[in-house]
């Protein structure tokens, strides 16, 4: 058993979006009872990420220490084009990531307790983000 | 076909547990010939990675590198709810990761010569940490 | 359906070799439809990522910055046998991860428009690397 649906979201600039009730929706709609789910963002200026979901605090710490780690503007980078938070953006990608795969049990999105999905804006402008998430099982 | 199973480990403070051997033991009894094995974290303070198995000091450099990446009691972060590790755990998380997914090959998990898996507690206490594996195939 | 194959390619020192074609030609030989495609690297010392696939500066940004954050030769390191770029090299795979899942979508590895897969070598000297491509789905 697989479906496979592809959803959009708007983000507002760097930061979180919580997208785990979306995610919790497409596996209870596939009627898989036990398999997985793979979740896949189609860009390479934003990440995919699970982080605790209910300090709202975590989320801010995690951008500023990020934004620390990959600065704006680093003299060292020569890919430049869009501005001081292009090359970034495609650093944040690589060492958050952009794919995840969540089990699927007794029907449900298998999350831990303080587990959240989220959609990581790594531009400082506002974007549309596409995912497509996949689930498989029986 | 599709098999999937908890398992819950004990950690003892921060550092690596191998867990290499549970992992192939799952594929193992799941039948599965050809396929993939995917192995998923039930939380945010500690990650899945899969590291380099015959030196001990791998995984010691690695711990001791980490813990200047990410340092301590950092006055840039708000959440210390639960003491000065408690922020870190979660970007460690972040950047390590807490999914793997594996090949499973001729009935066995198909990792490299030198490739490990590992459960890499991030807090300073002795932890209980569930993890789900799902193995799929024909 | 589930079809796997291993590729082995050449590295030439550090730095990102695109492997996108090779990865559409397995989805597209492999006759899945609609599924996912999961690419695993057998190495602890190189990396699988999504990156950036237009501007060749970007990768080399990616190589200049990851360079300056895992230090060749950083005397904390302990595991040094087989030279300074050891150890970063199994750090720099931990922080930018060895497996890929990707949407397989009309029977085609359904990757944005700006993104492109590749095998990214840590280690100074020429390597070879192996690949599984396992592609499932109906």
């Amino acid at each position: 058993m697989i479906t496979q649906n592809s959803l959009t979201f708007t983000t507002h600039g760097r930061g979180t979006t919580a997208i785990t009730g979306a995610i919790r929706e497409q596996v209870r709609s596939s009627g898989v009872t036990t398999g997985l789910c793979h979740v896949f963002l189609h860009h390479t200026s934003a990440s995919l990420v699970l982080c605790e979901n209910a300090d709202p605090d975590v989320r801010t710490d995690l951008e500023r220490y990020m934004a620390r780690l990959v600065m704006d503007g680093d003299p060292v980078f020569e890919h430049t084009a869009e501005g001081p938070d292009d090359m970034p953006a495609h650093i944040r990608t690589i060492l958050a990531g952009s794919d995840l795969t969540l089990p699927v049990s007794k029907g449900q999105c298998a999350l831990g307790t303080w587990q959240g999905v989220y959609l990581w804006e790594h531009r400082t402008a506002v974007h549309q983000r596409r995912i497509t998430v996949t689930v498989t099982g029986e």
